[in-house]
């Protein structure tokens, strides 16, 4: 099944975390000795002081970040397909106290930051019935599979910052971008100038464990506040946090995501050259957008793979599928050898 | 450590439930297997056709419930000791959008029905400045270690129910409740009257795994939204399904419960017998509230017991100890043969 | 002055009807012999049981209007450019608790029916992710002076109570719709399937008199505490509810109407025969939107009357003239010789 | 009737002021000229500049006042007697996104200073199960009729300030609390502390003004952005600064507040001196808290006048009688002579 990334088991480095920290009483709400030490794992992952809030989820990663820098009356920009609009339920609404989101196109998923400019300059600060600009959100992998570059996060960053605005990094897939560009978690958020980040584990072979790496000591207080009202202080938080530093601990993070991110070539490439696949959006992570014959795609919902199409009204529907840490090599070439079986 | 329990671990049949469901991949979003038979486990075990919505915490379940039932405008009526007024960081306003609780006291953290009885009877439905009445909600078994008789849960839910409001049961030490009444949990909840219910297994041997027990269906749709807009519903559902399924399964929620609650007689007998204790509240489940002569209680702190008195003020301060479901005997013992040698 | 109609003074019926009540003390809080007698006059004027919740702004007879309607996961279905999505400042999303607008297009501001149905044919209530299709909110007239005609609300309302949905018209120029439509305020609303209904008089020559009108009894208490909560039930209620009963009790707010619309026929005539204006909306109610030469709009800001183009970026913009009930023909037919003479 | 003082008409000057701006258009959304100078006026009245935020009751100033200073999770310090508790339908708590009320005692309706302090020191940061301690709010003048002196609020405030918090007053009857201590607005209010005032209009002699007075310029923003989206932005605001403008002009609201204060000790004396009255609370503003003999308060309501126990239950109930701006000697003295009549 390579519908998801988070159907996945747990990873087994994480599930031995789980059953490390399982050992006799120990104190609850975070100050066990695991969740005492996340701090410093994310400071020196992100290479400058952090504090990291665990949660149970990447909706509650997001709307507790955004909760941290929108006022209620405030308006967030997102790209109309980003998850925080199509997936949460109006978490990001509810957290907020009655925020909005502002939509943008992009190809690919990515919004232009000169989209973001033109809605700052049509800002008009003596005119409060359009809502306060407030939080651009990026999603790093965005919903197509794509990255923004470094570049276009730190010139939308820096527009932002200019109109005094925070910036969130919608991280679900954070471990498979930074695996992506090559670069290094400080680089890809504060040093582009991030100021909030959802960090997911659970999508990358994690149990239940998102957080939200706040970069900017003053939002601190809230956090805690606002995650413990939201139910999502674990008594027994040495369990989440316990997942998290596994993580993180010798770079599992990114060994996971870039065995999904290279299975998804792979099966990119294997569908490309013999089933008649053309790309929709670039593979650039672990989730490839792909068209293929009609003949293939019935035969693989008739062999009981289960593949939708993405948009039913499409004349040329196209699929999305997503590797995980977990995909093997023989998953991948079983199923292009038996999507190239139809195709011919 | 007898100072809480949500600082043990997990209970084995619960780890290895969690270890049971780790195996391959698996629907999401609650769509896998052992999640969509938890509602038939749960009405099974109350006896009725109950749905169940696991959240990660207590403070989730507790917010979540009463989010259900009360109205933004309404008013929850509580005891002043209980936990959503005193622990939970105004989750219930922060869910319900702007509720707010209105205080009761109470001998042994009991809400007396003529309390409630008072406080609708002055209710002017054409004065609704002083908010609407909304729901009512007990602790199961309370904040000092004591449980609601089967009589005066039907007596308040009766008279809630003659005013059309709907009641909550705070259940997070439900299962130790309903040891000690040797009742059933459908007598303890909707034979009673009540009509909404938080389930608590984390203090009783889960990793994060509390819920909400629906008993009117009309309930559901809000419920499945508001978790998620809350962030609590598990893109993998089934390592929290599996937590409640193995509690429930096969009565170990009960034995657990009882067990706990019979360490805690155990130590409240060896500490009046041998220490001078002075039991403060009846020690009808899993925690002992007692006074000690203060050399005992500075023995122990000596020693590196951690307590606390409860009231710092209080002339003659008091003590709560909390068993768990795996409190040995010979912890206890061990305890009070320390305090015994302190006293004398 | 011609640019919109809350910038008019109060019209005199409304005054005398102000100063008729500031006689002597009387009830606070809507228990005066005016406020007593409103749902009356409004029940009347619909032909059918209504309860009438004045408020102070058109702004919070929206929000608390869909407030009634709609669960804080739900989402209304708006024109984008609707008021309550471009002008007020998330009420909506406060009032409601974090509820989401979604957006449609459609000529001359209008919903075509069948972008709901498509939005509703699409709402899979298994997939609680993208929120529960909740409240179709209908402008009428329009922010583009259109209206719509009974058999469109019909249709639209008929497919929203075939899901179950209530349907809300913004009745901010409700009157000039009326006496555009030339029928009954009834057959505009319950007759036609709306649900409730804000009533807008201070555009129409009020001083600040909006109203809230429910036409289902159940929505009643919900209606009072919100209304209440924010703040919007006046102590001295007469005041306010003496202006909307003068509005109702003769016909005035459909005379105030009619006039309006009468004037912007005139000016949109004018202007189309003698200066070269071009209508871009039909000129349904009392609003002009209209192309100009560019040395008649140069000509006329040259000369101090306050007209801006409503799209700065458009190649060729347009502009928007507002009648009132106090506009003159004289007014209008000095703008159309000062605008003819620029056209020559 | 002196039963309140919002049930009173008018007073002319604020009547005529209000005649005075409906002459012709005028800007909407507080663009007009009356409102526009409007900061003026109560920056020459407060010797300070300020920011007046104009709304339509005195439950959304508190609201408003409230919510710009109390985070979600914070928790406002109120008199348990407090109007903002009693009386506003949880407003502050709709307001402010769900922050809680923490409630005190106090003799005459005062909050005294210790416990504000006692409950500061129990605050522990690093536990926010409890909320984080928010904002003061003194009700200035008090629900039982009394006044905070000019050292209180200082110690107050001074105690507030040391732990970084706001304090707001709640100033329904303002100028009747400046007429008892003969102070400026300035002392009793920024000069001791106050950060936010809620400033009455409507209970001396207003329509519907009320007012939220910004001592802190970092909060104009949220309020504007607030007020909005919460109804309050009047679109004819002139109508509703031109009655705040006439209060303040040449004193008005003083000699409205020092007549009525005068009223209700004249009333006070009497039926101390003439029907046996015992006084209940010091009368120091225009409010009257008395004991009657049961001949006395029969016979009143026998004769239809409308006066009710505030407790029902006590064994010796005790009146409210308010005067107001235009309670005339003769009607005070018609009362006690009724009165005294009755006493014999």
């Amino acid at each position: 099944m390579l519908y998801s990334d988070n159907i996945t088991k747990v990873c087994p480095e994480v599930m031995a975390a789980i059953q490390a920290v399982d050992q006799g009483d120990s104190e609850p709400h975070g100050a066990d000795s695991v969740s005492g030490r996340l701090d410093e794992s994310f400071s020196a992952l992100f290479e400058t002081e952090v504090r990291v809030f665990p949660v149970a989820t990447g909706i509650a990663a997001n709307a507790l970040s955004l909760a941290l820098v929108t006022p209620p009356y405030g308006t967030i920009y997102c790209h109309k397909r980003a998850h925080v609009q199509t997936t949460e339920c109006g978490a990001p609404e509810h957290w907020t106290g009655g925020a909005r989101l502002t939509l943008f196109a992009g190809e690919h998923n990515r919004i232009p930051v000169a989209e973001i400019a033109a809605a700052l300059e049509n800002w008009n600060p003596a005119r409060p019935q359009a809502l306060r600009p407030a939080t651009p959100t990026l999603t790093q992998a965005t919903e197509a599979g794509t990255i923004y570059c470094l570049e276009h996060i730190s010139e939308l960053a820096e527009l932002a910052h200019e109109y005094g605005l925070a910036v969130h990094m919608d991280g679900a897939r954070f471990a498979n971008a930074v695996a992506a560009l090559g670069c290094s978690p400080a680089e890809m958020t504060w040093k582009a100038g991030v100021d909030i980040l959802s960090f997911g584990a659970t999508k990358n072979g994690g149990m239940c464990a998102d957080a939200v790496v706040v970069f900017k000591p003053e939002l601190m207080e809230t956090a805690r506040y606002t995650r413990l009202r939201a139910g999502h202080e674990f008594s027994k938080m040495r369990f989440l946090s316990a997942q998290l530093e596994a993580m993180v601990a010798d770079g599992l993070y990114l060994r996971n995501a870039a065995h999904a991110n290279a299975m998804a070539r792979r099966l990119g490439d294997g569908l490309v050259e013999r089933a008649g696949g053309e790309i929709v959006h670039p593979t650039e992570i672990n989730e490839l957008f792909i068209r293929l014959p009609t003949p293939v795609t019935d035969g693989l919902v008739a062999g009981g793979i289960p593949i939708r199409p993405l948009a039913k009204d499409d004349p040329r529907p196209f699929f999305r599928f997503v590797t995980a840490w977990n995909t093997s090599p023989a998953d991948v070439d079983g199923l292009v050898a038996c999507a190239a079986d139809l195709a011919t």
